[in-house]
């Protein structure tokens, strides 16, 4: 076939697609889910313990202890870098925690159903759920490689509407960017105008990396007070992507007024967390450096599946106006489609086999304003399932650009 | 010494006590805490699994499934009576889950910080401190041998301002009665005002009888939908006092509206409880009557610690005013001492180094309007801290009746 149109080009690209529809795969790639091989690093630690005593004595398998293990809150005072007196362990879900969070600075008072909320977009689906859930109105901030476009953030944190705002600082969700120490600075020292202003610090991947050094940016809990603004970060972390998804120890961290608030309701809500498993994560990892050398395993099996998924998107999408994120840890890879191809892209993927995050699902509302941005998660696929869904992608970007180009002659 | 006066009589009472006193004994009986022989009957729990699957296939081992394994949905649902689609299984803390109710139903607008709560009185101290935190009225209400006394429970319903009613009908805390048919009856079919009332039904000692057959009063949530009124009752129980404390797994039950409304919450919250501890639990305990079996172990146990502490009560008490329940079942013994010395005996019991759960605890706001309830936890302690434990409390209710009487002379 000679291409000498539109037309013949569109049914060039719909000849590809259908080859790969005819492949009937069936490929989910819509979450950040570790893969089998990852999680059998730690199996070990479903064995059962010597001992059920934690350092200071406490009988695990009872009653008590309802922030956690005095080992557990050292190691995640080590990761996050603050004193461990600043931590409250949780159960397995730090979405949870950040659930209650926003539920006990609204039944404080604090905040009101109905203010406003920065969400740096594209972002976690999970986190707009939670602000819709609340009534918190959503205002997207763009992202840079830099983080949040401060500018913006610095202008809207001046309305005294504005409660907080989500950050995910190092592998952000879902185009893998790190804030910078010129972010995080302006971040800690912003004039805000409400008075409960909080920065939610979902530090998710904080040793997630995959390829070269863990990144270390300035330390938000301390930045934030050297200006006098202790209370502002709430900072989260989890070992759901460490050890065991979905059976893990997460965290929260915070000073002064924002610790008390949390302390205060934690100890009317529950009678403590699982410190069975928390005990099974301090024998199985000890300290940081334990943790460190184990997410270099979880390195050796992520970056092929990274490096491969890179150079498969950058031959599919060679020739077409799509462009991609290539992050050196994290769980996600950000598509951006020529605008208002998004939601089209991610239909032709259905259709044949490939679920990728709904389009729009990583903006508050799920509306994308350019209907651009699509996630993709390689970490659960194999490197079979990786290839044939990045040709799936890419043929479906393909036609989808073919099919405008042809509507539009 | 010849006693002819109540200043001879409180000299010898005093005499006494300190002889207790001077043994310099430390005794916790605060907590209804299961001893660790009781927990030891499931330490195989501990060891690791065959395999890792759920019986629909789902890995537990990786994320998903947020209202818990079809097994786990199953036992729950046998153990409380209800249809398995009913069931959201939680986390390990039944507690947790009954806070994260009246949360719910605050943040949807049923119900409002300001509104009133019954509380069937003597009641549970930390179902009392979520009302409080929450901003709900407490009223207490009579307790009797029958449940609540349900002429005054049926006259305040009536107020379109009481919103729900706490119930814990089997082996209530402390007392340990039993609600009658009679009672849950009137409970479902009672008239309403509140347009969302509801029972908070913490059916946490379904099978924890030590002595006879099981408690098997009618089953609330059948009974409520027999008057058109499916969405009334919220069950709640727990694994805690049946596998490990503080690392078992929990779950409510509700049914129309009330289900929708809290399924609603759950999957915007979290990602779902900790698969891998309910699949140890269905591995270890498989049915409903394993856990029975397994229950008459704990029975083994517990019967003779309650019928010690009895007969040493009927013992030390014989010559005071004051009375105790007889419970079959459940963590408590419930103590009424003569009106205006419950708070005197708690400070004389703690200065001789017994600790119990602090007078007033077991009403609303702490106030005992009578200053006359104790509770006594013995399941945690051997039995010579029993013996100690009862002979301080004998004396220090002696002294207490003998300093009262000699005040008055």
């Amino acid at each position: 076939m000679n291409i000498t149109n539109a037309k013949q080009a569109l049914a060039f690209q719909e000849e590809g697609y259908n080859m790969f529809k005819d492949r009937n795969i069936t490929i989910d790639a819509t979450r950040g889910k570790p893969g089998p091989e990852q999680v059998a690093l730690c199996k070990e630690m479903l064995a059962p313990l010597e001992a059920y005593n934690s350092e200071n004595g406490v009988d695990v398998l009872n009653y008590g202890g309802n922030d956690g293990l005095p080992e557990m809150k050292r190691l995640f005072g080590e990761m996050l870098g603050v004193p461990s007196d600043n931590i409250i362990v949780g159960g397995n879900s730090s979405l949870n925690m950040m659930f209650d969070c926003i539920a006990t600075l609204i039944q404080s008072g604090l905040w009101k159903s109905g203010q406003k909320f920065l969400c740096p977009s594209p972002g976690y689906d999970r986190h707009f759920a939670v602000c819709e859930y609340f009534g918190l109105k959503m205002i997207p901030v763009a992202m840079t490689s830099d983080g949040p476009d401060m500018d913006t953030v610095e202008a809207l944190a001046k309305d005294p509407e504005v409660a907080g705002m989500w950050c995910v600082p190092v592998f952000s969700n879902p185009q893998g960017y790190i804030y910078c120490n010129n972010t995080i600075g302006r971040l800690a020292k912003m004039q805000v105008s409400h008075p409960a202003f909080k920065l939610l610090w979902d530090d998710a991947y904080t040793v997630h990396h995959f390829a070269g050094k863990r990144p270390k940016p300035t330390n938000i809990l301390k930045e934030c007070t050297k200006y006098g603004n202790e209370d502002r970060p709430i900072l989260f972390t989890s070992f759901s992507k460490i050890s065991i998804p979905g059976a893990a120890v997460v965290c929260m961290a915070a000073a002064g007024e924002s610790l008390k608030l949390m302390k205060k309701r934690i100890n009317v809500q529950t009678i403590g967390p699982d410190k069975i498993n928390q005990l099974r994560h301090m024998r199985f990892f000890k300290d940081l450096p334990g943790v460190m050398a184990h997410m270099s395993k979880h390195a050796e099996i992520l970056a092929p599946k990274f490096e491969d998924a890179y150079s498969l998107l950058r031959f599919e999408l060679l020739s077409t106006e799509a462009t991609f994120t290539t992050p050196k840890g994290g769980y996600f890879i950000s598509i951006e489609t020529a605008p208002g191809l998004a939601k089209r892209v991610w239909q032709l993927c259905k259709n044949a086999g490939l679920m990728l995050t709904e389009a729009g699902a990583t903006y508050p509302y799920g509306n994308d304003p350019n209907d651009s941005n699509l996630r993709f998660a390689p970490t659960f696929l194999s490197f079979e399932e990786i290839e044939q869904a990045i040709e799936v992608l890419g043929a479906s970007i393909r036609l989808a650009e073919a099919e405008r180009r042809a509507a539009n002659e």
